[in-house]
């Protein structure tokens, strides 16, 4: 057993900047909005909403998810972006409740897009907060982000996990709504946009759950895994690490035939560290990605390098390919701003 | 001896996302300048300049320091920051030759200010740098970032380590430069804010330099240690683990009263990872000094919470106090624009 494993085995460390692990989120929250009046407010518990309330005619857009994961779900609201985010503990469910408070909050009038990543908590509770807001005249329709190619194959695609490649969804979708589409047409253009996103990860050490204590899994000290989830899902292979253009290439190369993209089209990339894997590392394989993506004749439009969706201190990369459409890519374009995305 | 312990000492696993170590800053760079057309350009190897060349008639701002801290130094090159930047290996200084060729880069014709982080090398380096340039006419003044309170008492202040609080200086030089202020007036500026800052930190794991391959310290599993630079240089204690608000606390009391601020005055606040401590818990200790702040009647302006200035995968966060006046605040909220600052 290595020194990794039997750090994972003692449960008695837990080498984290926090107060009592129950209040994690709680205090997070408080702290993320006490930083950020300008754009965040909690409405009421485990909901953060825009500041300045629900964009009267405006189709409000809403996520949830497990906390552990800034930016994702909670930093992307503002303008362009997203409206009101439910927020469960880390890596768990929101409540029906909650949910049904954000959408409350992200209500002007328009209708509200659920917006949010395939996972069977999740979606139980968006369905039962879709139902409650119905008989509040609410109306309400989702589109589920299962972007990660390494959980489910191309013929089970439904079944894939959300990661990542869901920031794209929600720019597309706060761009739209932005313009005050319809709940429709908003609908339709995440629905697009979460079609044309495909992601792949790789780990090399977990993270640890404030309530839990101890590492979400382990992972032998010279071994990386490709395809494991944003919660330690299991990947496609553990083995020896290899170096960062190989495990580019592989990652590049399964988006690719995934995706069908070819020459002479247009993709957004994403390279998104997982927590601890530092910046420098995002652009040696960024750097691969791009010679890759020019030998194939395929343009890069607004990459984006840097953490959008973590799994707290977690080491491992992913990568998102966005296939873009002239639609597509004027919304990736189009202006938004939060503390951790902005484009003018 | 501890799990982590001896980790550190076999020094045969690099769990990082790299090709050959020798290569890891040259593919960094061209990753970045790959990703970030717009903003980066590397006019030569190692020195990193706006894309658009120099601002004619604007004073030239430029930094210089090891690699490994991103977005540190070289990230911080855009409208209204810096204009070029010198790269040296992870945690080396560049040579002389490198940051003179930066100075050549930055040169629109009103002088160069070389503003950076008090560490001997790069100080020796840069001196020698603008002796070259003043053989070819070109003016440079020096400011020296030594924000570190824990690395020398307020007696020996100019012995103290640049750390994150260097953003500051670089934002107000860089809006001073950008107003076309005179090479006086950007360094009397970048030398008042640098004066006005304090930054203090700690840390919990190291991070592994890619050349040594092995971490930069060892610190059991259940210890932090307060005050440790951000290369591992020693800190002030080391003991277990603390709550996030006890260790708040104590870096903010330390800062306050090297920093001297009262009732009434106003600061400026950046909560710092050095890598892999998530966002999360960088909002929970701001939680704790907002309130802090707040029992002490100073007034908080743009916060900062995220990674300014890293120790690639390190763990811990540094706190940074920048008291202001009106001038500081003016230039603190003048727009700026790069990949990881914008300012509108």
């Amino acid at each position: 057993m290595s020194a990794l494993d039997s750090r994972a085995d003692e449960g008695d460390v837990v080498k984290k900047v926090m107060n009592a692990p129950v209040d994690y989120v709680d205090e997070m929250l408080d702290g993320l909005c006490a930083a950020h009046p300008g754009y965040f407010a909690q409405p009421e518990r485990r909901v953060i909403a825009r500041q300045s309330g629900p964009v009267q005619g405006k189709v409000g857009i809403v996520t949830g998810g497990g906390s552990g994961h800034l930016p994702i779900f909670t930093g992307y609201i503002g303008p362009g972006l997203l409206d009101a985010c439910a927020i469960g503990d880390v890596f768990a469910s929101p409540s029906a409740e909650q949910m049904a408070g954000a959408m409350r909050c992200a209500d002007g009038g328009a209708g509200v897009l659920r917006l949010y990543g395939n996972y069977g908590g999740d979606v139980m509770n968006f369905d039962m907060a879709g139902e409650m807001l119905e008989m509040e005249d609410i109306r309400s329709t989702t589109v589920l982000l299962a972007d990660d190619v390494a959980s489910a194959p191309p013929a089970e695609a439904a079944k894939r996990r959300g990661v990542a490649g869901m920031v794209y969804a929600f720019k597309a979708a706060g761009a739209r709504a932005e313009e005050r589409a319809s709940l429709d047409e908003v609908t339709a253009a995440a629905q697009k946009t979460a079609d044309a996103c495909r992601s792949i990860g790789f780990a090399l050490s977990p993270c640890i759950v404030p309530q839990a204590g101890k590492p979400t899994f382990t992972l032998p000290e010279d071994q990386m895994e490709m395809g494991m989830g944003i919660h330690g899902e299991p990947g496609i292979w553990r083995d020896k690490l290899k170096p960062a253009d190989a495990v580019a290439d592989e990652m590049f190369d399964r988006l690719l035939a995934d995706l069908g993209a070819g020459r002479g089209e247009r993709v957004s990339l994403l390279v998104n560290s997982l927590g601890a894997t530092p910046l420098e590392e995002l652009y040696i394989v960024y750097r691969r990605l791009n010679a890759r993506l020019g030998e194939a004749g395929i343009g890069i439009v607004s990459p984006l390098v840097g953490r959008y969706a973590t799994s707290m201190e977690m080491a491992g990369v992913t990568v998102t390919l966005c296939r873009l459409d002239s639609e597509i890519e004027h919304l990736l374009l189009a202006p938004c701003d939060c503390p951790f995305w902005t484009v003018r």
